[in-house]
């Protein structure tokens, strides 16, 4: 390829994740990249017109920049090269809830939004529709914000627009709800009690810094709202999806409900206090271990009955979500038309660095692939 | 989108697989595409300058057709498609040797080509090599070739491309192994003989007109072919790939192979034959039973010791080859450097018209995609 012809790449965000983007751009042995920007939450590196973004020493350039971050700057630099008729795309690796408001900006000026960032597709209706209007001329892709690597949103769509139709989606969405009910409620059995597993799962860094952030589901409704909003049959007739105000609308079992204020906005605390529901959880395993059953924390989106939620269910322990789960593993399944008896399973690690960048990368590389 | 825009489609094999292609693409609620050619194995129907394919009639048209087939005339009505700046691509739905031979001249000049078919991507190293080389100018995606519609090529190409390393790969390639075994050696036991549950699977339509084709492991061998030839770690160091020889490089368990030639010819013949080798069968089911495990047609694609090989194995019944497979299920694990301790995993019907048929038309849309 030309080298006026590479895909250019401004990176917003290098922690864990953004990190890692750069280093499997900068490693891909096929396709060529142009780094235009990369900021951090504190700085920002932008190459002058002879310039180029040093593919070696970039982060030790970044950490030595002396320029404030201006995320304006960052996209009127974009904006000028898709004017000169280069492909052009936003990484967007933060978190952030107004990085997520820039997008219907970035995209009507025709440059692409790449994202892990849940936070538009999962949030309020408004942004959400912005986003989709803006995409004639700009393209979003959001891989990673469910499954992280696996192959579940682009699953989904080729579904959807190949004409088969989705019946229902059930999964495990949650790396560390997996862990934790995986160890608490395992097939061959398990006394250790719930606020033992969550502590041990927080000491291995498997957990937010506070697990209460984990325990009260909102990242898997979060990750509901982002497939169903995918989905045909679940708009209404004007064209809105029925979860109008994003994961809020889910159905959303919190697992930490009867916690006090203090232990939801504290980790510490929270780890005091929840003890006291061991004896809770620990009646619900012996429930379900009478009926033959494990404990699992899944998140459905039920087309046919129009139910969207998250909840913690009992499944047989030779239900796939007991024998064949494992670690953090993710498990999604897609029942739909096609895949009628028998439903499209992906399982995997959905969370981690490296395979989150991976799902960024991907995305990327549909862009690029001639 | 104009309509000048729309991808320019030429369909060449409309049986199971073709009309499916050709039904899900005129279906598709988003995309617009332009139907440019049609062939059945004796007729063509080619629109004239002033008249487009009938995308309601268009099967009624190709039958009435008086036009015999002549691929070179597609061909050229793509290649002058191409010539006015328009996307084309070429549509194989068969399984021939002679419309895989076509594919790096189709490349060369710019027109992209999506099959289902295998021969090109499994055959000998000179065909692949040509195909590879002219990718340059047109792009080939195959994703079908393996698992039908499951996200399989994609997600090994996602895999490689983001810089993973591939350990090993492994899995129930075949539907049709797949359902006889599942069945013959089932978790909760069976004593059901083989020759009897092949007899039904073939009544049934699971497997070929004669199920020595599905025995022989050929297609299972073709498919690895296929996954090893994208992984670098594969290719010598002339860039070439030491399955030079196609899929028979790859060591095959044959389950027939003192199959008399009459029975491998005729299909009768073949089922009046293997009752003949029911105890052998049985035998092995039995043998596996004692040490606490199920019999599995499986490929393997092992990166780090260079193997590659399709062979009747031994899993536990607490293996996913044993208790997540049922009916014809495909499954296929990837080990690798990032899904290190967990392996990736996709699990669903491997087999069927409808299926095979999104496989394709899932690649036409990463052609279209804006």
């Amino acid at each position: 390829m030309e080298p006026g012809k590479y895909l250019q790449v401004a990176v917003v965000g290098v922690g864990g994740v953004g990190t890692q983007v750069v280093e499997q751009l900068i490693a891909n042995p096929i396709y060529g990249f142009q780094l235009v920007a990369l900021t951090s939450s504190k700085r920002m590196l932008q190459p002058t017109k002879d310039l180029c973004i040093n593919p070696i020493a970039w982060k030790d350039a970044l950490n030595a920049s002396e320029t404030p971050v201006d995320l304006s700057a960052v996209t009127s630099t974009l904006q000028e090269l898709v004017k000169q008729g280069k492909k052009a795309v936003f990484i967007d690796n933060t978190s952030s809830q107004d990085v997520a408001e820039m997008y219907p900006a970035l995209l009507s000026a025709g440059i692409n939004v790449i994202t892990p960032n849940k936070k538009a597709f999962s949030g309020e209706a408004g942004l959400y529709q912005a986003i989709v209007q803006a995409s004639r001329s700009g393209r979003y892709l959001h891989e990673s914000t469910v499954g992280a690597g696996l192959p579940i949103i682009s699953t989904l769509r080729d579904l959807v627009e190949t004409g088969d139709k989705v019946v229902k989606i059930e999964g495990v969405f949650s790396g560390t709800m997996s862990y934790i009910f995986n160890n608490f409620s395992a097939v061959e059995g398990s006394d250790e009690s719930f606020s033992s597993i969550v502590k041990g799962a927080r000491a291995q860094g498997y957990t937010e810094p506070n697990p209460a952030d984990d325990l009260n589901g909102a990242d898997v409704a979060r990750k509901l709202t982002i497939l169903a909003r995918i989905i045909p049959e679940l708009k209404d007739e004007q064209g809105n999806f029925p979860l109008l105000h994003g994961y809020q609308s889910v159905e959303t079992t919190s697992l930490i409900q009867d916690a006090p204020a203090s232990a939801v906005s504290n980790g510490d605390e929270f780890m005091k206090w929840l003890p006291e529901q061991d004896a809770h959880f620990s009646q619900m395993r012996e429930q379900a271990a009478k009926e033959g059953s494990v404990l699992r924390y899944v998140g459905v989106v039920d087309v046919k009955n129009k139910v969207v939620k998250a909840e913690l269910a009992k499944y047989p322990k030779t239900h796939p979500f007991a024998t064949s789960l494992g670690g953090s593993d993710n498990i999604i399944m897609f029942h739909t038309e096609r895949y009628g008896k028998r439903p499209l399973i992906v399982q995997g690690a959905g969370a981690g660095n490296d395979v989150t960048a991976m799902g960024v990368v991907s995305d990327i590389l549909k862009l690029i692939r001639p």
